[in-house]
């Protein structure tokens, strides 16, 4: 029996991928400081455990196909006080960010369409758009310059016909990369001249470090036909288990058809949407003290990196990321070899390799993700085994 | 700004697209009885509401991509009770049975692949479909004979070099009606023959009537390669607003695709998934009373509607649907007609007009699916709102 080509063609998750080498690792008894999946040890806030412990209906209904209406109210409450003004019906909730991005890049994108999206990038936007028959064409960013956007040439020379839309993430995922306010009204720019959509994943909006401020696709003015906006509660709220996201435009045809995909799976999950609604309320004093924490282990991670001899990294200013290019020919080889063949005290440590993070074949081989959701006493110990077991690494194949 | 062809193309939910009318009517007071969407009024059973109200990890984090094991080991338990033996890494469990269907679709069809469906079908396989690319043939079925598969050289003549698969409903959603054991070991020996997969949805399973037993696809020997099912426990449980499903298959290289799949959108909700796995042990005493209390209800709307002239329906054996053929020329006028235009009392009834339950066109227009899903007084008083309308509406088209 065979398989279509699109299941024979998705990408296995790179960040997912090297998993039979941990399990097999931990029989051994080997403890792994994990820095290879964005999976925050922050506590969820109480509020939203609250909201599932009160739940009090009595039948767990299906809700409206775009969200529930006191959670659409909730988020342009919090959108409000992200300087983005939205209406209820320019809100449509999804199941996490990933069914935002599936739903964004189905509404603007046929067939055989194509995607700009700067590379390295959110390694899962391959497998949406595996699944949709759209071609995601990356414009390359360099670990040297910090990932930061190439000149307007650069990307405009991507572009063909069957371009219908600029993909970023910001702050970024892999690369902890912020852009300016400059960068985004620039791609805006681009997006105009050639008419396409900008499709913007803003899930790390808050996860911005020395007091710099967030620019959200939906800030440009006169941009409003161009701009879709995707989010996840996920990071924000230490709540990726909870699966709640959102699309949000001011283009109400496109808002209309993405109604349709929406309408097609029936609903989001109805108790997860009112524990996110829980979160609405949170501000400064459950922020303020987060960022300063992140702030603090991204400090961390980097400075013991820079302590690596040949390392190449541009200290990121946001999300919980590190993409650093290493010595190494082939960072898979480095990760796995950690996994199976290192440990001090019975410890190891596991990054994403960062090949599967680019479209162009070859690139981001000698890179790794790291990312430093764990406690700093935790984070100092990986990063002690990181340096060791690099050293050692480079030692076996010089 | 252009939107992509597929987002022109995917349909409206035929369910949901006269909702405006029935906001507007409540606006003016009237109470509608709502048997034009599948939500069961049966409470969720107490175990799965105590699971929500005793969540007590920390952190709500990302689960496993194929879903909590705790879970998958309960729908082993479960799936064994059924008669049907399979293993946890033959269970994917998904965000409700759309993403099963989703998955299934994409994993067996590439772009402008045909999957062969007995219409009227579950609507929203056209949003899926058309989402993924994918071309949807109609085998079409027929009021006058219960809806019942048409012969084997019927649905042979639908088969094409593009086909890759037979999907079914059973028990059928809109239909209500129930595949015997030959009807799928028929539809399986087709497949064979074709090389063709058979995706299976039995989210209805429980809902048989008059002491039939259930017949699955998992249950034909000698097709563990073609046999792929999809499941949800939104109407087993009463629990539409869990968005919990899973796919099935003991086809290893088609699971391992599906995987990937699943790996792109990272994990079903996580709360939910044990919320679900809480109704793995419940039995005869929640399923018997439950079944019997929904025989009556079928068999009320269904003597109901034999009261009313030219009716053609016949009575079906499953699911909580009955899908009637009525003497007017235009479903969809009479359900807003009787939003727009007529009362009893302050009250009015809403059926799905299943026009939008057909691919091919022009069909189902005088037809019209009612969900019995209301209490029996509810139902009375909703069927007899019904009678009454039709009389009325058939005096004014005359």
């Amino acid at each position: 029996m065979k398989l279509s080509q699109r299941a024979l063609e998705i990408q296995a998750s790179p960040i997912r991928k090297l998993m039979p080498h941990a399990v097999a690792a931990k029989k051994r008894g080997i403890k792994i400081y994990h820095l290879n999946i964005g999976q925050p040890d922050i506590p969820t806030p109480q509020p939203m455990l609250d909201a599932y412990h009160s739940f009090s209906d009595k039948v767990l209904a299906y809700g409206p196909s775009q969200g529930l209406d006191i959670y659409r109210q909730g988020l342009v409450e919090y959108y409000a006080k992200c300087g983005i003004q939205l209406a209820e019906n320019e809100i449509i909730v999804t199941t996490a960010g990933s069914e935002a991005i599936t739903f964004a890049m189905m509404v603007v994108c046929g067939v055989g369409d194509e995607i700009l999206v700067p590379e390295p990038f959110y390694t899962n936007y391959n497998g949406f758009a595996t699944m949709a028959g759209i071609t995601l064409k990356p414009v390359t960013t360099f670990a040297e310059t910090g990932f930061q956007l190439p000149s307007d040439a650069e990307i405009e020379a991507r572009v063909t016909p069957r371009t219908k839309a600029i993909m970023v993430c910001n702050p970024g995922n892999p690369t902890g990369t912020v852009y300016s306010r400059e960068d985004i009204f620039r791609i805006a720019a681009i997006a105009k001249k050639h008419g396409l959509y900008v499709i913007s994943d803003e899930v790390y909006r808050e996860f911005l470090y020395e007091g710099l401020s967030h620019t959200s696709i939906m800030h440009v003015p006169d941009f409003e036909e161009n701009a879709i906006l995707v989010d996840s509660v996920s990071k924000r709220y230490s709540a990726c288990g909870a699966r709640i996201g959102c699309i949000a435009s001011k283009n109400k045809p496109l808002m209309e058809a993405a109604l349709k995909f929406a309408q097609a799976r029936l609903c989001p999950p109805t108790v997860d949407q009112l524990a996110a609604n829980a979160c609405v309320p949170l501000a400064d004093e459950f922020f303020v003290p987060l960022i300063a924490e992140y702030q603090a282990r991204r400090d961390l991670v980097y400075d013991a990196l820079m302590q690596i001899p040949g390392v190449v990294c541009v200290k990121p200013q946001g999300a919980f990321y590190i993409l650093v290019k290493l010595p190494v020919a082939d960072c898979e080889d480095f990760v796995t070899w950690l996994l199976n063949e290192f440990s001090i005290d019975g410890e190891t440590v596991m990054g994403a390799p960062a090949e599967g993070f680019y479209a162009t074949p070859g690139l981001g081989r000698n890179e790794m993700r790291l990312a430093y959701v764990l406690n700093k006493d935790d984070l100092a110990k990986a990063m002690h085994i990181f340096a060791k077991g690099f050293e050692a690494y480079k030692k076996l194949s010089s």
